[in-house]
Formats: C-alpha cells, structure tokens, sequence
C-alpha cells in the first residue's frame, strides 16, 4: 500500500497568496464582461508570474449558435465527438434548480462562443459555498483550462429534463413540477432484448455535449457538472465519437452508413410534424423535443465472421455505398414492394431498414444523432458458434433519437423492430433514458427551463 | 429475459450466394494486388448490387510513413486519438507467431496508406481456419468497412512485444526465446501509489494505433486483433484523445501544457544516446526502443478546488502559457537554482517539473506521448475534505513513454517521482506495462519481429 501523500491544507493559502498577479487578475478579468475576440494570449508579468489578459480561450470562429427558438444540438450537422452526461439532483430547493439552470444557460452560452469560464462554478445560489476550495485560496470560479486555446470546435450543449425529475419514485411531486409532466415523457416499456444497466440509464437532467474536438466536449461537460456539485451530481457519463463527416451519411462500426433516412444529416421537410413539440402538450415544452438515448452493444466479433452479402440481408442495404438493395444511391427511396425473379422480397421482411422505415410505421420519424462507442474490453460468452468465451469489445452504438413524441415514435417504431429485425442477433440494449428537451433559450438572460420553472 | 433470437445458420449461406457480384467482386479486388491511388467509389451494379472495383479505402493523402528503420508512432507528431490494446498469446507454436507478426505487418503497411484490409484475417498459418465463418459464407477476410470512405488520417501502428512473451510466469522460455530476452525488458518494480489492475495491465503483445479520426485508429486495431483470433486474443484495449495540437504542447486534462520538456513534440537532439536501442543490448533489438505504458487516475474535482497560483507550484509551470516559474516562455530552459528574495526555490523543490527534468535525473530523457482518457464514471471515496463519496471520473493521462533503457529513464526518474513528487496527492497509477518495441520492418517483404524470430 502505496504511503498517504500529505493532503494539501488551508494554510497552504500562503503559497497561493505569493503568487502575485495571478488570482486578482484572473478574476478581475473572468468576473468582468465577455471579451470575444480578444484573441492574442498575452498580458504583463508581474514578479515573474503572468497576468492573463483576456477571457477567451480560442477564436470566435468555429462556432455553432446557442440561442434560438430550439436548443441545439439536435438538428446541427453531428459533430466528431460527444460527451453525454445524467444527472441526479441533491437538493429538494426549487430556487435550486433555478438557480442551476440559469448558470448552466450562461455558461453554455459562453462555452459556445470558445470562451473560458466566466460563471461562479459552486454555490450558484449565492453563498460562502465551498468551505474547503475558500479555504485553499480555490476557487472553482477558475477554468480548468484544458481548452484554453482550442477554438469553440463547433461545440453544441444540449440539456434535458428526466421524468424523475416532475416525480419522485414514491409518485408524488418534486420541486412543485407533478403537475407539469408532459404524457410524452413516458417510461419506456421494456423492449424484448434489453439487458440495461441502471447506473447507465436515467437521471433528473441530462446534457448532451457535442464538438470537433474530444478535449472541447469533456472540457464542457466537466465544467457543466463543477457548477453545482451541491445541487446535482453526476449519474453517468458516457463518451461517443462519429468519423469524419465527409461525403454524407457516417458509417457505424457494422461498416455500414447509418441512419439515412432518419438522420438529422437529411432532417426531415416537415419539422413541426414529427420533431418540434406544439400545442399538443404542456405549454411550456412548445419548441422543445424528446430524445431517447440507447447504448446499443454490437457483437462485432460475431459481425465480422458473416459474409457481406448476409450482412446486407440483414440491414437491406449494400455495404459499400449505402444503397436500397434493390439499386440506386444511398437516397434512393426504398422499394419495399419490390420482389426477386423467384417472388421473394428483395428487402427481406426483417432487414433493419424495412423495420424502421415510417413507410413501416404510420410516417413515425426519428431524427437521429448517433455515435460509436467503445467502452474498452469485458469478457463475453458468444451465443454463436464455437460458443467462446472471452475479452470482446463493449462497443457499439450511441443512439440519441429526437422526436416530437416518443408515444408514437420511438415506443411503436422500436417495439416492432424489437420482437423481429434481423439486426437483434447482433446487438443488446444495455442502457437507457428518455428526456424532455425543453426550448431554446431565446438571448442573454434568457434560461433553458424558463418556461417550465420562471 | 429476453427471446433468445434466432442464431444465424450456416444453411443461410444460400442468402449470401443469392447476392450477386459481390463476394466474387470483392474478393477478386481484395485478393488482387494493392490499387493505391485507384480513389473513386465506383463499379459495375450486377443485377441490382454494386460490384466494388477498388481496394482502396479513401485517397493516398494524409499518410505517415509505416515502413522504416525504426516504427512509426514514436517520433510522429501525436495524433488526436489513440487505441491501445494487449493480447494475450494462446498458441505455443512459434510458427503461429511468426505468421501472426507477418500478417500483421502486411496489414499495418495497407491501413497506413489508407487502404481496406486485403489481409487474410483468419488463420494465418493456413488451412481451413474458420469453420464458422466457411459455414456462413462470411470470410474474416473482409474488411469491416467502418473506415471506408476515410483518409488515413495520419494513422500509425507501433508494436511491441511484452516480457511474458519470453518467459512464462514459471520462468520457462516460450517460443524458444528465453535466451533472447533484452535485461532492459523488466518487470517495473512497485511504486509507491501504485493501485494497479491487473486486467488492464501488462500483455504478451501491444499494439498503440494512432489516427487523427477515432473511427479510423478503432478500425485499425480491431482489424489487427481479426487476424488471428486463434493464436492471440485482446487483454485489454483502452482509447484515449488528445486536443487539436495547434501551438504546440497539448494540454492535459489538469489544464497544463504537459511534457514540453520529455515530448515527441519536441524530440531529443541526441536519439541514439536516449531512444533508440543499440549495440549495448541484444543484437535484434538495434533500432528498436522501450515503451512504457501508465494510466494515470487523476482526481480532477480535487484539482478544480486548488487555486491556479498553487497548482502552478504544484506543477512548477504557469498554467496559461507553460513557461517555467521565474518566468520566460514554454520553452525556456527551467531555472532550478533560481530562488525568491524570501530565500525559497522559485520552482519548488517537490514541483513535478523538477522531479521529471533530465538536469534532475542525471540527464535521463523519456519522449512522452501523452493522451488523455475519459473511462466514464466510478464510484469514488474523496480523500480530501469535505471526503465525499460521489461518483467521480475515472479520467486522466495515458502516459505513454519511450526510451533507450528503462532501467536508467523511467525507473529512476519515476521512482523518484513515485515518493515525492507534489503531484502524487492528485493522481493514481491504474494501469501498468513495459514494451519491447522491436525496429521497424524496412519495407515490402520485410517484417517486425523479423530480427528476433527471422
């Protein structure tokens, strides 16, 4: 057993206090107002140690937009990596969670524009706060810096609301919010094949965090989860990523382009119809949507030992450019009437693609976003010949699914898929949550959750 | 619990060969010779199904050299993704691993340039191989195709071969190579703090796959470890980032500019006398170099309740632009004698930079490739007030360092570090190995391994 390290102590502060220039110029600059474009690191030195001068941490450039009618992240062209994150809350104070989701919107807004972090990270409803981090000379004010200097890399930050968020497990209210409970915001049935681990599913808030750069998506999620370590603390967190977006639709890791038709790389004509919700439920979810998420483990050892040609059985489309079987290009609509010489169905009645089609589904459409994952080795017995057992990949697919409501979506559309794609034999669902994603916040001083909470 | 699907039949071969052009297309090109440069998606469509006319996976751009006197992803800049993995022999016939490392070669030569697997994937020594993969009509040979359609994205493949490769855990030879093994190839001693997983340590073979897309680095070793699944299979595997390296040393996930001193960023001038093995050891190891492999826990939300100005003294660094404390730029030599009109070291005496300076350690050089990684999160008991419990990130560095004799680099300089150093109190060693990285293969025909078992 490794000696304990002797653990910093308050007195400590001493050193910090020598350290001239640093504390009082860092906050007086990260407490003061934003300075976009004040790119040039630089500033005086003062007894050896810098001054920082500016509270950017990168070029305005690069930029995905944060305000809007709608949050972002949904319908934003996906980006190279996620960081995604659930929270449970602590504290049973509404002003709380008030109070939280104004920091987290100002923060958000700020951490889109590539800039460091300018809000107070504990205690967002006023307060000594951190005893300990006051008594180190800390502050969890400071950036952490890890993307200082990183442009904003097109990040997106995208928040939710769990339903154990309006009701608590006994069923009664939590913060006053029983009564507004959207009926959209169900429990998901359980699906034939869901093998889900609760630490990996669920939660009271749920942030998605997308960007180009993978130091940029944790950099804001960590700082996301600083905020309010007294309010909410983190549930899980799971880390995805999406190839190169170059020339259309991202193949998974099955090789295959995913999600062509519903992809919000192709969104749909009609948005209000299937991704917005209106004035079908609670007022205040007007503008906003409902994202599923599934982590969706492939088998990729038992994959790769299928031939192509069954592989593309199996999906109903071709491999190597993503088309319809039965001809075309990767937009090709698909032709699920058409039928081989000896009249069987060209797309086989189970292939994936037929599955969830809205063809197949009353015109369902779910806008994915979806990433790959790997979440490293575990051992695994095959359930395919020779039965091995052994250290296989826990990697698959990130399925993030928005839609206008999952009642007619994503519950009926699955649940099929569930009893009867071809696919099933390959993948199990080992974590799961759905959330409400409120509006947009429409400009400074606006907040994500005004509607619901203000 | 689930309906268990239905298991994927071998008589669903006939699916397969009623798909046609495809698997004889495929195999035809992918049997043929290399097509590099033949850049265009296109083919013949037979009977509805595209016919692939090329082998090569996207353009020859962007490519770093695979072949060479020593391997590539030691000096190479580093890449924004890595994925590390270790298998495990479970032949004990040196001819199934002489067919292994030349299979791997030829195919780490191909996915460097770009270009879909042509390799066999199974059963490299011949026969028959695999009686599942016949059954169904797949072929192992194919290649996943997840990469299809993406550049090489600077991809590099690095091997090594693990002690455990030499002698057994009985102190027996295995392979016949027992007389072969390098003094400097040792089991690290334990380090105080050390809290090591086995599982996720240690290997009989390594492989670091480094790309500037996740998607690609992930291609690359899963199509490695298809090779041979019945001579090695996977030990561990674990992925990890690195920021967009504009501007020079890449920030860590403590928010520091990490390795400027001990970097391939900015490698030695003097690389025979610090990393490149020679005459001084085995005869088949000129050329060659010893990895050392840690992951590297740290305790970020302990960090972010430290003040900047002392974990400046910590690291001995400013966090903003990495100069040495005393002042100067990133790359200014570090001033270890330089005191503070109090009469104190400027850069304190347990500051990491101190403890990791060559000046510090008889001139001991490493060239790091540093990543960062994001496990997700475990549950954690703080150590430090206000001692939570609280699910935390398992999160931090991989410390990837090579060097010409760990015996007088890491070993040293760490062991120094392991008792002393004031980083200690934030960071835990999880993961641990030690990896003979033979020279490189000098070009077609050529393979790694060749100078130890040719």
């Amino acid at each position: 057993m490794a000696e304990e390290p002797t653990p910093v102590q308050p007195e400590i502060d001493e050193a910090s206090e020598s350290v001239p220039g640093w504390r009082p110029g860092r906050r007086a600059v990260l407490r003061g107002s934003l300075l976009v474009g004040a790119g040039a690191v630089g500033g005086g030195v003062i007894g050896g140690f810098a001054e920082p001068a500016i509270a950017s941490s990168g070029s305005p450039n690069n930029t995905e937009p944060f305000y809007g009618t709608h949050q972002s992240g949904i319908l934003t062209d996906t980006q190279r990596q996620t960081v995604l994150a659930a929270f449970d809350l602590t504290s049973d104070n509404r002003a709380d969670l008030v109070a939280l989701l104004k920091a987290w919107t100002r923060l958000g807004a700020e951490l889109a524009q590539g800039q460091s972090v300018t809000v107070p990270i504990h205690n967002p409803v006023g307060g000594s706060g951190d005893a300990y981090a006051d008594a180190t000379g800390g502050s969890t004010t400071d950036d952490s810096l890890e993307a200082y200097g990183l442009d904003a890399s097109r990040l997106t930050l995208t928040v939710g609301f769990g339903r154990s968020m309006f009701v608590g497990a006994d069923g009664g209210s939590r913060f006053g919010l029983g009564g507004q409970l959207p009926a959209a915001l169900l429990d998901l049935p359980h699906f034939s094949g869901d093998e889900l681990v609760a630490g990996d599913s669920g939660g009271d808030l749920f942030l998605q965090a997308c960007a180009d750069d993978p130091q940029v998506a944790f950099h804001a999620a960590r700082s996301i989860a600083r905020i309010a370590p007294d309010v909410a603390t983190l549930r899980w967190t799971q880390l995805g990523f999406s190839p190169d977006n170059q020339g259309g639709t991202p193949r998974n890791l099955m090789g295959f382009k995913d999600g062509t038709v519903n992809s919000n790389v192709h969104p749909p004509s009609d948005p209000d119809r299937t991704l917005w919700a209106g004035a079908e439920g609670p007022r205040w979810m007007s503008g906003g949507s409902y994202a599923v998420y599934r982590r969706i483990r492939i088998t990729l050892e038992h994959w790769d030992r299928i031939a192509p040609g069954l592989q593309e059985q199996v999906i109903g489309r071709q491999k190597l450019n993503g088309a319809p079987l039965g001809g075309g290009t990767e937009f090709s609509p698909l032709n699920l009437e058409q039928r081989s010489a000896q009249g069987t169905p060209v797309i086989p009645v189970d292939a994936h693609v037929r599955m969830a089609a809205p063809e197949s589904n009353n015109g369902a459409v779910i806008i994915r976003r979806g990433f790959s994952y790997n979440n490293g080795t575990t051992p695994f017995i095959e359930r395919w010949p020779p039965w091995r057992q052994a250290l296989e990949y826990d990697a698959g697919l990130l399925f993030l699914g928005y839609q206008k409501d999952p009642r007619t979506a994503f519950v009926p559309v699955f649940g099929k898929m569930a009893e009867s794609d071809a696919l099933n034999q390959f993948t199990t669902h080992t974590a799961s949550a759905v959330f409400a994603i409120p509006p947009g916040a429409s400009g400074p001083g606006d907040w994500i959750g005004r509607t619901l909470l203000g």
